[in-house]
């Protein structure tokens, strides 16, 4: 069992989190730690000193991700990286993200402690931003340590306090120079410990998830346009109900989703109806759509054919329909070789996983699509995420920090 | 033909009624008058120098409801009344309500004019509110007529500029005993011309639409609640999905509307979505139901029947259902016998009518809780209302005008 040779400095994950948790914690008692803020900087800085107790050298590059550093004797070699991101949402939990931080560094000092110097290098890394909760761009972390983001991407976003990016990051010392080259070549892999954020973990009773593809996902907004009309004085079939006409679409995605693929999700989130009268029959409704699938052909083939079958149902209620795709995101798949390395522990260990798809982005999304990446789910308690609720028993904290520890022995002794 | 005994006269309508419109006229050319404001108190004294020039005696009550008489030569006979209401909607149209108080001027103007004094006693009215838009309050004028509103109606209500309602009747110099006694026991029967405010007629090619019931409503608030969730990590037999369920409630709302009769109508207006953000599974859904029809019968029957389904599908998402019934008017039947007079006219006259029933709510509601009443409709261009692209062809207010004319000769003379 795992369990057997866990020392004292595992239970100390649910402490250290609630540690990190103080930096950005709200009256809610959730955290909010935006990109480049004040809380965002002590918190980084707090680290890097947790970095130094666990006997890693810490540094920063320059766009402010922090990496704590376990050196390799063999000289040449490319560095193992593990971590996750430093920023939250706003009034997030405790757990996104920053677990995957904290078990890096546990792992790490745990490694040194019983094994010694590795063969292989070793990082942790607290990437900078992957929320997108302060300016409207994601992955700015991994997007530039894999060279998927450039300067160009920034250049006009800001704030809702109309703080420019570029100015924000200057200020917090970044951006200028003074700390390590951002942009990495050096790195064999990549591997990401995270919570959930859904349930199925938990329902299925499973300790581990390891994840084979991040989905791929497609965002749309549709908008159907009939004739507001008097509610009292228009016989039904001379309606041209927009809110109807959603209503059937959007039954009909659902039933349609449902059959797809166990694995395939369909949501309808938001919703804009005009004029919204109680006695007027709608002009216009305008509704979101995500979906998402690890099989990108899949996701075509759905898209495709629900549309057409959209535009049939609009044609009987009399109604125009336009739709708008703005957002089409691959799936991502993570390196097999290092999944099964998990899988083979989990057995050995007898611990119960379930090998799954993550339906949420995350930074080995990004890293997924340059080297070989593995991804790493704990339950996620009734999957609540994104809020102060979010929450993880501690003894699945530490399973999910000894899987980390025995792959990254495999991988670096 | 109708048409061969037209003086010049008749003609008049459009122009009397572009003339009426001016008082309120908007920058959109629609038409503002709000309950006792200034174009309100304009309008109704210019009306009264109109009845004035149209040989009849013009009259307030104490209400502001503002009337014009041509005695009968049977002194102890009941009153005949014909008329509709002065005030609109926020930038409504030239001929709702207002049509009804020109043709009543200029049918009492023809009668005498043509035949002399009649034997009973002919009123047209020009009620003061009917739409509820400028008080939370409708059918003040013909609610005070027949005694369906108490004082006690308004004593809390405010427009939106926070002025209370006696103060603007008594600012307007209504509501201090100055004025003819509003409730009235001396009525025979009411006979109200109207614009359909539907495209029935116009669609069917009839010149003219005779009720035979006004219908009964019901409105509810109908709140789903499920549970918030991650749009890409939740399956979907795990979702609680407020939006998919609201969905699939209205389509089946709507066939089963369509499927229970031909006069049924069901309408879904108003839609909140909370969260209503595109990556978030909803939590709460809140909607509008508004059906109509002429049997009460058959809207109980309905609504029992389609909450129970709903109860079901609701079951069936995992989701919680509340059904608030915040509004309940019973159908009001219109008079036979004075529809029976119009039908023979218009048979007679060989001009195409329809018996119908009106989806809306008319001063005629409520006048027909208490006596004989008749509500006619005119066709509207496309069914369009309370809107300032109202519109009604000359020569259909003509019809309207000459129909009325012959039924109050058959009632009167």
């Amino acid at each position: 069992m795992i369990k057997a040779d866990s020392p004292a400095l595992l239970n100390q994950a649910e402490e250290m989190i609630e540690w990190l948790s103080s930096y950005g914690r709200t009256e809610n008692n959730g955290v909010t730690r935006l990109l480049y803020d004040e809380k965002w900087q002590k918190a980084q800085q707090a680290l890097k000193g947790k970095m130094k107790e666990a006997g890693l050298a810490p540094y920063f590059d320059d766009t402010g991700n922090l990496y704590g550093r376990l050196e390799g004797s063999e000289k040449e070699s490319s560095v193992i990286l593990t971590g996750s991101h430093i920023d939250t949402v706003m009034d997030g939990g405790k757990y996104d993200g920053a677990y995957g931080i904290i078990a890096g560094i546990i792992a790490l000092n745990f490694l040194s402690k019983q094994y010694g110097q590795p063969k292989k290098t070793l990082e942790v890394v607290s990437l900078c931003e992957e929320e997108g909760s302060r300016f409207p761009l994601t992955y700015w972390g991994s997007g530039n340590i894999t060279g998927l983001r450039k300067k160009e991407d920034i250049e006009k976003a800001k704030d809702t306090n109309g703080i420019a990016f570029n100015d924000a990051m200057n200020k917090a010392g970044f951006g200028l120079g003074q700390y390590a080259e951002t942009k990495r070549n050096d790195l064999s892999c990549f591997i990401e410990l995270h919570v959930e954020q859904g349930e199925v973990l938990e329902r299925e009773n499973k300790a581990v998830g390891v994840v084979s593809h991040i989905v791929g996902q497609r965002r749309y907004n549709v908008t159907i346009t009939g004739e507001s009309n008097h509610a009292g004085t228009t016989p039904m079939p001379y309606r041209k109900d927009a809110v109807s006409t959603a209503a059937e679409l959007i039954h009909h995605l659902t039933q349609k989703a449902k059959k797809t693929d166990p694995a395939f999700v369909a949501t309808v989130g938001r919703m804009e109806v005009t004029p919204n009268i109680p006695n007027v029959i709608a002009r216009e409704v305008t509704f979101s759509i995500d979906i998402r699938h690890s099989e990108e052909a899949l996701l075509e083939a759905f898209s495709t054919s629900v549309f057409d079958e959209f535009k049939q149902i609009c044609e009987q209620h009399q109604t125009k329909i336009h739709i708008e795709n703005w957002m089409k995101e691959q799936p991502v798949k993570m390196c097999e070789k290092l999944s099964a390395i998990s899988t083979a522990i989990l057995e050995k260990e007898n611990i119960p996983y379930k090998v799954m798809t993550s339906g949420a982005g995350h930074d080995s999304q990004v890293f997924g699509q340059y080297l070989p990446t593995s991804l790493l789910f704990v339950p996620s308690h009734k999957g609540i995420s994104h809020s102060p609720f979010e929450h993880t028993e501690a003894a699945d904290l530490e399973k999910g920090i000894l899987l980390l520890i025995k792959v990254l022995h495999n991988l670096a002794y």
